[in-house]
């Protein structure tokens, strides 16, 4: 039955503790792959772009732990413009692009050529802008990125520094960061490698401001890469990973650019220096949400990872007997490995529909707004954040646990989990930080609350806010734990109360006189957590609706059906406090889950591998000797302290510098 | 009133932001630091010492960042090899060596000959082996490791392989790592440096296994340094950090020492082969509790070093406005930065304590194991491994969210705060994994429990277990929440309960006829939630104590005082399942609870950075660009980046490599 879609080619035999587990596992692999994919065309084409990509060793590189920052940005480079030739040379759409970045774990340099500064030229160049830019973008004629963090302002884009003064008499936009803490700070690509950046400034008309607005500035020469007079630009240096890309500064000294190049989709500025606003001005975040929803994507992705490589080493890894004198057992089967593992499997089964129905939505409402009707952006800019929000924290806590689940050896570079955690700590503070972000979706749920008080009924994301009913949880058995409806209602009253106690709790303080900005501080720990719970509320709701609605075989459909009453479980005893404190269950139902909890470990227990087999994520994107799929983890292990430079030498230099004379001096005789 | 011990000297300017804060700090900073570091002599000791450290450029090199694994490696043993010298210079002390490592954030490469080697000399070997290795040992005549771990085995023990099989023929050990998963793997300073190692082996003899026992075996050359016959050795390979020790590898391939290099003070093996038990077999933990101690105290470093980072920035960084129109606010003002820093803050301090007194009963009980009394061994593991676990998950956890609190800033290496977070890492699976170690803490417990149930008054660490009564929790008003023992008291029933209701089911599975060994997998969760709840009580308990016991001025009572409330509310409110659970708190003394905390903010908000300020952490041991004394951090930002070599030219090589072609290719024209 669990056939993989992927078979052993390279001759080692799989370990037999894997190869029981495949054995044995109860729902067809392949079925639930195409799900994943989004369809099994989306598989068929992974596959062959898999085999294009891991064919060619530009893509397959075993060193790279060993580069110095400089060496892996180049290298970073190297596959990227390898990237961009095989996308010209096969005639790739964005989709195969971005599959391709995925399948390289984006561990490439010039990414934001496509995931920034393509889209946001669509989204905020007028037609002939986009005629004249788009074809130069698309062609690699100049390589661009999108600054719009600074040195001092990140998240908050009204304070940005960055002006943009229209000089009438030359026809000009003259571009400034006035201080330190003005200097663009953290594009990707903007270090080194673009030749353009948009660039998001003030605009400052006669003394006046109107505003951030986007401009395409040339950085560096087409002819031999030098940057341009008045710009300084530079990498901001090291990071805790990411160092493929060249994240970068850029100071802009009295910089000049014509008045065209201004992106003037939603204002204009005329010849006069006139301004107009054209669209919603708020249609310049179309871009930040575009990149949420990839975030969210990149999240499930690395929990995906992780746990495939974390599940596999633990069936793999035996530590100790459960039996006194028995057989080593497979930690696996060590109640509290599952306990780490199996909470993370049911997260990136949960991320993974998240995203996806995420990317649906986005992509159902991006027409509306570029037909300039903004009716669904509130709801699409509250949502995608918080799941960008919850979904990068959520992602890195898990992969965290599997990598503390593989114990010491999950410290090695070699077995992928660390790079995995800190590459996912990267979206908790990008493209806007996480508790700004829990924050705008807590002022679009207390505005929806204020909405239902004053009578209007919601829809969408927060229609369960419309419930002001006193809620009966109707557990009483086991079987009660299994109701999908019965675990959506109470993660919805979960949070109903606890946005609603909160909202209250607000205006009763502006009530009593506080002023709004005052009152929000003083509410802020609870408004956070009120998002949060309706960010957790969410994921738990797609996994759901995910279930409830594919179209799956009998089997499968169990097998997914488990593993998301686990997931919901899971989240209740876990934070407890939250669902009793809401009268959303009681301490007899938490008891009775905690036993339902349990025994789903063993229902679980025969699929743990064929779930992660599932995700069918290729050894080299996968990148952990820990994860391989055949599972021959110590010989791999061994095999990866080969490719150590220190071990080219029996004894290292720093012996003939340091140790030698340490070990021959007689006390005292040395300094 | 807040004059600290440190002043600048530099020259430069301190931010305005950060001089406030300390001109409104409310109690003597010099004080606190005192208490800290043991006493104002030691304090005095550690000025001295950072003066002679930090005046030597060995020790400040800024560019660490962007050395290869092989350099990082090379420059601590420079590092180490330096201490080595200085120490003999200066006849430090065992305390001041310590201290030295510890203000060089023990980026070193050494460290194992001081924290593991020579302590296991002195517990494992017999006087007239001491007085054979500690002398060569002391003088640097010989450099060493501890190598128990090996790549198929990490913390139990019992499965490990390495053999040393008595030769009676020649009066030796033949040493052998029969399989792949039976080389050592991990031990510091194994690969490339040690040329001896305290080799932990299965001893046979007549072919018969006696258990575990250390071994002494030289491992390289004295003369050049290369691996003695029989003896292959390397480094494991690049680790999530810490990268400046070569933990390595090592196989034995029928490597013979002398009879009387087996470490013997606690068994015996004679001229003819028989084998002598001489102490309790569990001395030979006496180190490994030594190590565990010692991490501890580390850990509470790490959180101490991440907070006084975060909590410095968070004053300088402005970023939004409270008030709509107006200045920008410190980002310390917001409510839910407070919520992410000061219960860090809290936990720094409550670490700090809990090691200073975990360190006071280590050197209280080991004279006692030292004369062959064990009555307090096992206590002193479980706590061990209890503090060693926890401590190490609050650290990494605490210094995580104070590294989310500088935003996306916080990702950078400069910034220092991935570093402690990485390297926090590794206490949480090193040196016992912490699942692990939490079963052995949860196995003390449980027989604590039995003993009681039989009659037994508990003394020590588990007396609150003695307790059967009901508890009422006697809070009604606000004032209680402040009353130390009544949180005491919270908190003890809240895990008195926990471990009694695990301990009830434990022993009900087993009469119910289910083997010990099944129930105990069967409970794991619940034995290994009982171990943590006990760790967490054990902190606050240790926090408590400080506070009650620790002779202070009324002011920094107070202080101090409020901190240990806020840090018992705040750990009560963010599990407050637990404490529902087992009614030590109602709803409506949580919601109390919630007010309390909210209200203390406001009370820590003068004194924050006076409590950093406290831990008097110099900056070259800080070493981050956002927590530098001085508060300069944009400017430092900026400086940072002139380290970065690819900030040397103004055009990248990758350019010409691979950029130019991209950038003036016609389309298909390449591949």
């Amino acid at each position: 039955m669990a056939k993989s879609v992927k078979l052993i080619n390279n001759g080692l035999r799989v370990n037999p503790d894997l190869q029981k587990e495949r054995d044995t596992g109860t729902f067809n692999i392949v079925e639930l792959t195409n799900i994943i994919d989004g369809g099994p065309e989306r598989t068929k084409r992974r596959h062959e772009l898999e085999q294009l990509l891991f064919s060619d060793p530009v893509f397959t590189n075993p060193n790279r732990a060993f580069l110095s920052k400089s060496q892996l940005y180049d290298y970073g480079v190297q596959k990227s413009v390898k990237l961009f030739h095989l996308k010209r040379k096969y005639q790739w759409n964005e989709e195969d692009y971005f599959m391709a970045e995925s399948l390289l774990r984006k561990e490439i340099s010039l990414s934001l050529h496509h995931t920034m500064f393509i889209p946001a030229i669509e989204r905020l160049a007028t037609d002939e802008q986009k005629a004249k830019w788009l074809p130069l973008a698309q062609s690699f004629k100049i390589l661009g990125t999108y600054a719009q963090t600074e040195l001092g302002h990140g998240t908050n884009l009204l304070g940005l520094e960055t002006t943009a003064t229209f000089d009438q008499s030359t026809d000009e936009f003259v571009l400034r960061t006035p201080k330190i803490t003005s200097m663009k700070w953290w594009p990707g690509g903007l270090g080194k490698s673009s030749t353009h950046a948009i660039v998001l400034a003030q605009l400052i008309i006669d003394n006046k401001s109107y505003g951030m607005h986007p401009f395409m500035v040339q950085l560096r020469s087409l002819d031999d890469h030098t940057p341009l007079p008045g710009i300084k630009v530079g990498d901001i240096g090291p990071k805790i990973a990411i160092n493929t890309v060249d994240n970068g500064f850029l100071i802009l000294n009295q910089v000049r650019i014509p008045r065209d190049q201004m992106l003037m989709k939603n204002a204009k500025v005329s010849r006069s220096g006139k301004f107009t606003s054209v669209g919603n001005s708020k249609a310049n975040y179309a871009t930040m949400m575009l990149v949420r929803v990839n975030m969210t994507n990149w999240a499930a992705n690395i929990a995906c990872g992780s746990v495939t490589a974390a599940m596999r080493y633990s069936c793999v890894r035996r530590q100790s007997a459960l039996k006194p004198g028995g057989e080593e057992e497979q930690v696996i089967n060590y109640q509290s490995q599952q306990y780490k593992l199996f909470p993370a499997l049911a997260t990136a089964y949960a991320l993974t529909f998240a995203s996806q129905q995420l990317h649906d939505y986005y992509y159902k409402i991006y027409p509306q707004l570029a037909r300039g009707s903004y009716t669904n952006l509130a709801e699409l800019h509250s949502q995608s954040s918080a799941l960008k929000a919850i979904s990068g924290e959520l992602s890195v806590h898990h992969s965290e646990i599997c990598r503390r689940a593989c114990g010491g050896h999950g410290y090695l570079w070699y077995a992928g989990l660390g790079e995995a955690v800190a590459g996912g700590a990267s979206i908790i503070t990008a493209e806007g930080e996480n508790t700004v972000l829990y924050q705008q979706t807590a002022r679009y749920l207390m505005k929806q609350v204020a909405l239902n008080v004053s009578g209007q009924t919601l829809n969408g994301f927060t229609s369960y806010l419309n419930n002001d009913d006193i809620y009966v949880n109707p557990i009483e058995k086991s079987e009660h734990c299994h109701d999908l409806q019965i675990l959506t209602d109470i993660y919805q009253n979960m949070a109903n109360r606890i946005i609603k106690k909160t909202a209250h709790r607000l205006h009763a303080d502006m009530s009593s006189g506080l002023e709004q900005h005052i009152a929000w501080n003083k509410n802020m720990i609870q408004l956070v957590r009120s998002a949060q719970v309706h960010s957790h509320m969410s994921i738990v709701k797609a996994f759901i609706t995910s279930v409830q609605s594919l179209v799956l075989s009998p089997v499968l459909k169990q097998v997914l059906h488990r593993l998301c009453v686990f997931y919901c479980l899971y989240g209740i005893i876990n934070n407890s406090g939250d669902f009793i404190e809401t009268s959303s269950i009681n301490l007899n139902q938490l008891e009775l889950m905690r036993e339902e909890e349990i025994k789903l470990l063993s229902q679980i227990r025969p699929d743990a591998v064929s779930l992660v087999d599932a995700f069918d994520i290729h050894d080299e994107t996968l990148c952990s000797v820990l994860g391989v799929y055949d599972g021959n983890v110590y010989e791999k292990l061994y095999e990866s302290t080969q490719q150590e430079p220190m071990n080219k030498t029996d004894v290292h230099p720093s012996y003939y510098k340091y140790i030698r004379d340490l070990l021959h001096s007689t006390p005292q005789s040395k300094l």
